[in-house]
This record gives C-alpha cells, structure tokens and sequence, in this order.
C-alpha cells in the first residue's frame, strides 16, 4: 500500500459509519465490555455492533453471534480478543470485507522471540485479509471530531484542534488528561502500538492533511523508522512537538520491552528534531504548555518578548527561561517610556525597562490594562508576556488583556499566578480571544519559547523557498 | 545582634499577641486595607490594632490615631507606609518599644542609588530605635501555625509542615498555589525583601529551629550572603529544596533591579547547593513535587527503586528520570518472580522486569494490590513508584496502597495519570498515610529523586561523625 493510500485508508478508519466490537463482554472488568461502551459513551452516531459467540444483550444492546451474522456493511472492527484469536478474527474481517480494525491484544513482538513470530504472523494475516490495523498493543484511538472514543477507558473530553500520535496509551492518557486541566481541546488521539500497518510517518501524513487538526503532540520511545518519521513530520504544515525519551542510557531495554524498538540517542534525536523543525520538549507538562501557546495564540513576528508584571519574580524566572531559548528581551521604546511617563507622572516609582514591573501601580485590572497596551504597542516587541498574582479584592485584568490582544493583534500570554482551578472562567474567557494562560512562569515561558521557535522554522522554510 | 538573638527576635515577629497596622485604609484597592483585612481573614486569634490619623473604624473595627494612641502593648508593627513614611514609623515603634516590623514599601536600593541611600537611612533608623525588620520591598510573611497572615494577599490556606523563604512575593504567591494544589499544607512563608535585618541564613536558621516546619522551600535570585546561606541550610536537620534563577547571564540586570543583588553563575550555585547538602531544582512544579515527596514520606535506604504499573509508557518515561539523577531500577529478587508468577501463572503474558509492567492482569485494584506488595516486599526495593491510570470503571487501588505502605513500612510514591483535580479525594487519603500523588511520571520521579538524594545526604552526613 502507498503512502496516500494508508493515509485514505486511516481516514476510513477514523470515519466509520458501521462499527463492530469483537469480543463484546457482559463484565465492566473486562477490555471487551470498556471498549464497546467506550463508544456509546462517547457519544459515537454512527452503528455499533457487538459480536460475541454466546452473550444475548450488553448494555441493553443486541448481540451478534458472528462477525458475518451482522446484516449490515462494516467499516470499522474493534477486537477486543486475545493475541491469538485476533489472528483469527482478521480471517473473518477479510471475508466481510472490512478494510480497518483495531486490535488492542498484546503479547507480540514486545513480549519476546515468540510474540515477534506472533506480530509476523498477524500482519501476514492482515495483508492477505486487506485489513489495516491500528496496533496491536495499543489503547486504541479516539476522533473527537466525530465524537469517536475507541479506547478501553470511556471519556469524554471537550473537543478542539490538538491532535496527538502517541508510543504509549499510558503516557497517551496522562497527556489528555493534563490537556483537559489546561482547557485544551482534543481533536484526534493515536495509540500507535507495535505499529504493524501504520508507521509514526503514516499517522502524520494523516494528521498533516486532517483539516480539524491544527497542531500535533507526539511521543516516542523509540523507532527503527525516524528518519521518515522527522521527514514527514518536519513537512507539515502544522507545529509538531516531540517528547522522546531516552536521557538514560538503560532506558533502551525498557522501550525495548514496550515496544520492542530501541529509544536509540537522546542527545541525537533533539539535534535532529530541531534540524528537521519539530520541537522538542523535556517533560509532558512542557509539551502541554507547549501546545497550549501554538493552539491559541497567533505567531509573533519575531522573537522579542515584552514583559509586563506587577511582581518582579515571576518576569525573572520566565525572562530567565526565555533567554536560555533564544528569544530576546528588547528595551522599551522611547514612545513606551513617555507613555508609562504619562500615566505615573515624570519619575515613576519602578525602573523604566522590560521585563516593565509596574509594582503598586499595576494592582487594579484599569491601570494594569493601560500599561500593558503599551507594552504591546510597542514596535519592539513580538510577543507580549503578561503576569498578575490571584487576589481576593483585585480581580484578574482578564477584559482588559483581552482588550489589547484584540487591538495589538500580537500575540499575549497571560500567566496567572493562581490556583489552577480558580481561574476557570478567566482560562474560557482568555483561551476564546487566543490568549493562553499558564500558571507558573516557566510554562508561560515554554509556551511562549514555542510560539517564537514555530514563526522562526516558518520564516526559515519561507527563506528556502 | 548575634544569630541566636535574631532567631529568637523572629520567633517573637512570627508569634506576636498584639498587632498594630499603620498606615490602614478603608479602601479595598490599597495595600493597607489589605493587610489589615489579610491578618482578620487569615483568622488571627490575638489583638490587631489598626493605626491612621484620621480613619474612625474600618471594617468595623476602632481604628487609632497613632501607635502611642493604643493602650496595649505591641508586638508587632505593620507598617503600609511609603518609603519616606516608613522611616518615620520606625522611630514611633521604638518610642513605643515595639521590637518586630514588616515594611512592605519598597523605592529602596532596588530603586537605584537614591533608593539605596533611603534604604541605608532605613536600616540605621531601625537599629536606633531596636526595631527589627522584615523587608523593606516584600509582601509580608505568614505564619499559618498561627493562623497568621501579613501579607496583602488575603487568603486562608491548609495547614501543613511545608515552609517557604522567597526572594520574591510573586514566586511565593505561585508556590503557595501550586502547593495547595498539590493538598501541601503550608506552616511558615516569608518573603525576605531587600533583608535589611535578616539575612537569608537567619530566617533558615529560623525555620531549622520551628518545631512546626519540616521541609523549606528555598527561592533565590541572587544574594551576596551565599556561603552563609548555603553553610546554614546545609546543616539544618530538615531538607532544603532551593531554585535559583540564573540560567542565562543576562538575568543578573532583571535580579539587580529587583532585589538590589547579583544573580551569579547557575552552574556554580548548583555545584555549590549539592555539595552542601541542599537539594537544586529547576523549577517551580518540580520544588512543589519534591517537597510534597519530602514532606509525606519516609526515606528510603537506598536508591534502588521499584515500580508498577500497568502501563508501560509512564512507568519508562519516570524510570528515564530517575536513572539521570542517580537512582537505580534493580532487578527484582527470584523470591518476587515466584510470586508474581504464583499469581499469574507459570508463563505470564508480561515480561518479569523492572518496572514491572502488569498490563491487562493489573487493572483492578484487587489484583493490582497484590502485585504491588510483591514489588515493595522485594528486599533489592528501597522506594517503590506506583502507576495507575484513572479509569470510568476501574476505581483507583488507593485503599490497597495504603495497606502494602502501611505493612512494609517502605516510601511508596502514587502516580496517577487522571485529571489534577479527580483525585482529591485519593489524594487525601494517600497522603494522611504518608504517600505523595502525583499525576505526571516526571513529578512522581522528581519526588523520588529528592527522596533518595536527602537519604543519602543523611547516610554521608553520619558517616563524617
């Protein structure tokens, strides 16, 4: 099969309008069961067919004796059976012609000499079927944009344009969950398994011309196919960034057993990553902040920061961050400084310079919003970083940030020094007009890193033009 | 003064009978209405006297005229003046033998040098008149074992054994924030300011002394006292986690015109932090994370860490950590591969390692249980780090990690990938029996980490008796 052709055939697969869930089961307990209502659950409109030998109903739903016994085309066949009756059940999806399935069994090649004879054999099986396969040995996929969960943990999540490719259903579970905390919408969701029809490359390919997509989260372990995985990925026309573990030597043993590709070098991978544009990050809570900044905020020109605060600290540790990363801290223009000059008379009561701590000043939402206007209209500064401290008697400037966001048209980061879940309402607000919020400085500050280095690869592929 | 005077003086600033504020206002936007209202809101059970000249009551309490006015001794003097005003309160507060103050202006040295002789003038002032400060340029302190709270940030937070020294009241609004998140209960914070009278080392010293502290967090930008500081923490019987900015040389000029000091070279304080003993961070989640494994479990012996899980990915994404900061993944004794595979059979469907990944057989808490005792039985385990994956049907196995930590006695860290937020009740549990939670790999492997270092700092500390 060609590169385009999987990539139409996981489109299909992703669409379905006829699902069948082999190996249906009765007991919560079971993957089985957790799959088919994963589906109902989330809220899937299409049909869904159960299939299991012996059981009559499950979650009031008739059930299917036989794969062939549904009167009706499938388009989609979720096996929820064991590593070798999922070869079997291959056999049946080629006879009624199903094109896609999931097979979320493991005990293949990350199992051993035995299981890699097993995965063999699977996808000779599925080749001769004209089945292509999500896994095996994954948690499965989810399309929120059809409101499509299939995996064996039902959810639900609120929907938006983060798509994420993932070597791990665990680490797949944990991102969706601390994108969720962040207000980050999921649109699509890929437990890539032992990757025996898709490869890394395939699933970007796919995301990369998925039109509800508009940035991609990916980890990996480790794979045998970087070299096409960085190539595709660095050609889409949308952010990738990476998670690649492997700062340890010993690690690889332990990827290798996951599985069963080597996590090779972490040092080379981040070279290559950057080389090829995607970017890397260190820690799952950097590439949700990460994904948070290139989701809803436009891109900055360049890569000076502005910094407005009302409490030195945090302007340092993100300033301190942002300088390690290559963004610059510009001074203020003359225009600027008049401007602060106009509002706090001629000898103001803090120092003139960027990051700009307004301190006293700045503690009404009113006056915090005129200086930060200033600081965005400033010609010097591509981006504009913004910090306010959760107060009981002095509200967020949430409007007001808004306000200059809307006016300035550049892009602003707003870190709110906060619990995470008070802030709610001004997060909704904020994310609705582009406007990331962050907690702590350095997420605001990764954020931040992320947007300059995406306008930078752009600008770079622009030049080669 | 000598040290021991001044731990005692601050002992006696942070348990006060009697407070006057001066400088209150009955205006909501003012700092001086919000240090008064942050003392009654924070629950304060002694006497708080509010001082202006003109004021008759705000928030219905009888305001005084002046310091000398009120008919009580005072303890404490919170003074919300200005810069100029400030001086001027100090020679009221020693004609009224008042001997603790916090200053909260700033326009001091961090002001440039006109403010650095104001700050001189300050510091003579206050020597004159016997008054100690805290500040000038800080937010205040609290003192949470005392239902105290001076700071102008209203706010009421869990009790707990965490304190706080910060070089910056911005940073230790966001620590205290991230803690309550993280269910760390807060004992002392102090915000140092331009440490007119105490340095650094007197507030550790301090806190080495407080029965009710046993784990500080330690923010700094940059300090002229660093051999002091560091001699100081480093021989507190309590771990010191410190994050001190100063990535980028470029920082020193950001720090300078905060605090009035240098940053200093990051590399050399952290070569410096672990050779005396404290425990360097390199950022605000990860000082949270550390100190919330510090502050609820027991050390272990050693390094060698055991973990479970029943996803592989989060348990190699963690194990990747832990093996880049000195900690080991041992292989499990025979007598624990004879009973994992008395539970699962002689051939189990997973590979007998470390992690131990439990896959398919690990998904309810019953069975999840035993294997995680057989794991923190094993004798090659001094720390076990345990993952879990929240799930519709499949509740957390909190009771049953509860039991294997109670029976082996041995630090158990929970990982569970869930929403922040979903797991407050678990979270409650696990940590009134001494678990830490965390829900990300990498903040349950910093927590492990920071346990492991402070063992070993203990074991060299006892082999130099």
């Amino acid at each position: 099969m060609g590169k385009s052709e999987k990539v139409k055939r996981l489109r299909e697969i992703f669409y379905p309008e006829r699902i069948a869930v082999l190996g249906v089961s009765d007991s919560p307990q079971r993957v089985g069961f957790n799959l088919f209502e994963s589906i109902l659950y989330g809220g899937f409109t299409g049909r869904v067919y159960p299939v299991h030998p012996r059981l009559e109903t499950v979650l009031g739903q008739k059930v299917y004796h036989s794969l062939a016994e549904i009167p009706d085309k499938v388009d989609l066949a979720v096996i929820a059976l064991n590593e070798r009756a999922t070869l079997e059940a291959l056999q049946e999806c080629g006879a009624k012609g199903v094109k896609g399935a999931v097979c979320v069994a493991g005990g293949y090649r990350e199992a051993g000499d035995e299981g890699a004879v097993l995965e063999e054999e699977l996808r000779r099986a599925a080749e001769r079927s004209g089945v292509s396969l999500i896994g095996p040995n994954t948690l499965g996929f989810i399309n929120n944009d059809a409101g499509l969960y299939v995996t064996f943990y039902p959810m639900q999540l609120p929907k938006g344009k983060v798509s994420f490719v993932c070597q791990s259903g665990g680490v797949g579970l944990t991102l969706m969950h601390q994108a969720a905390d962040a207000g980050l919408g999921l649109n699509k969701w890929i437990g890539v398994g032992n990757r025996s029809t898709f490869e890394f490359a395939d699933y970007l390919a796919f995301l990369g011309e998925d039109d509800s997509t508009a940035v991609i989260g990916l980890f990996v372990e480790g794979t045998e196919e970087a070299a096409e995985m960085v190539r595709v990925a660095g050609r889409l026309e949308k952010p990738v960034v990476v998670y690649k573990i492997g700062r340890s030597e010993e690690i690889n043993y332990a990827a290798l057993t996951h599985t069963g590709t080597m996590a090779g070098s972490y040092r080379v991978y981040r070279d290559i990553f950057h080389q090829f544009g995607l970017y890397p990050v260190d820690s799952l809570l950097e590439m949700v902040a990460c994904l948070q900044g290139l989701a809803f905020a436009p891109l900055p020109a360049g890569n000076r920061i502005g910094i407005l605060t009302h409490t030195a600290g945090p302007s340092i540790v993100a300033a301190d961050l942002l300088l390690s990363r290559g963004c610059v801290l510009p001074a203020l223009a003359e225009h600027t400084i008049e401007g602060v000059r106009k509002l706090t008379g001629p000898n103001p009561p803090f120092i003139l310079k960027n990051p700009l701590d307004v301190a006293g000043m700045g503690f009404l939402a009113g006056a915090y919003g005129e200086y930060l206007a200033l600081v965005a209209q400033d010609p010097n500064v591509d981006l504009v970083l913004t910090i306010f401290c959760q107060h009981k008697n002095w509200p967020f400037p949430t409007p007001q940030i808004i306000r200059v966001k809307e006016e300035t048209g550049k892009p602003v980061i707003a870190c709110y020094a906060s619990r995470r879940s008070l802030g709610e309402e001004d997060r909704r607000l904020l994310q609705g007009h582009g406007i990331p919020l962050l907690t702590t400085p350095e997420e605001a500050a990764w954020a931040a890193a992320a947007l300059v280095a995406r306008a930078a690869e752009l600008q770079r592929r622009g030049g080669q033009k």
